[in-house]
């Protein structure tokens, strides 16, 4: 069992930094030194909260790795399907963009002697939604969060830090994406009269799960008789990095209205029984066949 | 002498509570009911900095008020005069707008079922610019604020709360610019899957100051041979509020490159002796005038 601090990299981003620690993705010294909103190192934090542990990272080898998670989307639900059999996990990139305007008051400054990072944001914000529109359905893009400099009524806004995450099953396709995103910045740099810079700060291939894993988790939903179907996880797991070194397979179960990350979130008990059920069933499987 | 508390409406919104209260605007039970951005009230807030005071507000009379400040502009700067004869001030207007979205993964919530705040407020920081392009030179118009909740990279934003800070010396302009943004609102309202309310705060029109308290300046700076001009102020001021129940005047002095709501703001030792001395100089004129 274990419990992987940091999947989601809410706080310290990017995500899924420990699993990373442990796949080899991410030195540990990087992990130590990335920073919080308040700057907060997040080797201090975790020495101050007493969880950073003895062990060695990676020292616990594990022959195989299965994660059960609820869906966080609408599809199992939709299907009536108690079951996801995840078979892989669609790639994910993230980028921060800090805009760089001048500080000045709203009354007496005007109109074109302004430099507000706030509005060539808000162009940032539509560009992105025009790139993901223009990749299909499959294509994400989302800016879930904006930092606005001195962020005072009546100031010009000095500077806008904002990041962009963009998701797709295939990798080519993120590629376009990407070099939409940085035409974009270029025309936009041009075009106003601020700075703008944009890193990418993490490339998460798509993750495609061992066979022998997904056969398993396949097992356990016909010895158990549950409706399934296979599916390709959106969101990021610890399971993607992990991956990476160990034989990994995903169980999905269904949340209500396929909402997540949001205080409404919900599954049902049979539900998670069911997906308890199919995970020790999975081990099992697995177990036996190593055995053989 | 009087520092009026809460001039900038920085942490309380609207600006001005104080010397409103002062002037019959604000009745004091609505300044002390007003709510800082962590809920905080305004009457708890200076309570608890022992600042209160015990007498009655509106109970010092005055018989004018002068008000020395920078100009927080570029002209006078750029037109090498030392004092600004400030004969009134444009008008300002404030809204608050709430944009409500649903919070929901970035990674699993098809862009077609998204209802994103942060877009719709992206929309509404552009449709500000334009309604205030539209509104010829005179027209200013800043979102210098923005919450998004939850504030967080891989979660669609819920709720977006930004400030609208409109300003302009004709108050029948600001009726044309607040009602193209009223159009503006409802077509967000329609285009978008978000909602949207739009609240006034603060409409503050154009003051035009006392011709006495105005003499008494000008004489002021004939008495130093001090290159000055009249001149408009952008900001609004305390003194916009008293000048509604006593005669009242301003002085600016310059300051460095216009620049003001920024750390780099600056004004020279010389022009601040210059301001000083023609803020005594014009209440000693009015006192000569009030004598004869």
């Amino acid at each position: 069992m274990v419990n992987w601090t940091n999947e989601e990299g809410s706080r310290f981003a990017p995500p899924m930094l420990c699993s990373g620690v442990y796949a080899g993705i991410f030195s540990r010294e990087k992990v130590d030194a990335t920073l919080d909103i308040d700057g907060v190192r997040f080797g201090d934090a975790i020495e101050a909260i007493g969880w950073r542990g003895t062990n060695k990272a990676g020292s616990t080898k594990l022959s195989a790795y299965f994660e059960l998670h609820i869906e966080q989307g609408p599809i199992l639900e939709a299907e009536n399907k108690t079951i996801g059999i995840v078979t892989g996990v669609q790639g994910m990139r993230w980028y921060e963009a800090t805009i760089t305007g001048r500080e000045a008051h709203s009354a007496s400054t005007p109109m074109n002697c302004r430099s507000d990072s706030l509005v060539t944001a808000a162009r940032l914000i539509l560009a992105v939604r025009e790139i993901v529109d223009a990749h299909g359905p499959a294509g994400l893009g989302t800016i879930g969060r904006l930092q606005v400099r001195p962020n005072s009524s009546n100031v010009i806004p000095g500077e806008v830090f904002l990041p962009v995450d963009f998701r797709h099953p295939q990798d080519r396709i993120l590629d376009s994406m990407e070099s939409a995103l940085q035409n974009a910045v270029q025309d936009l740099i041009r075009s106003s009269s601020t700075g703008l810079r944009l890193n990418r700060i993490l490339n998460c291939p798509p993750a495609v799960f061992d066979v022998s894993c997904v056969a398993a988790v396949r097992t356990g939903v016909e010895k158990e008789r549950l409706a399934a179907r296979e599916i390709v996880s959106g969101p990021g797991h610890d399971a993607v990095y992990v991956s990476k070194v160990v034989p990994t397979s995903m169980i999905f179960v269904p949340c209500a209205g396929g909402l997540s990350h949001n205080e409404a979130e919900s599954i049902t008990q049979a539900d998670a029984t069911a997906g308890a059920q199919v995970l020790l069933d999975a081990v099992l499987a697995l177990d036996d066949r190593a055995a053989m």
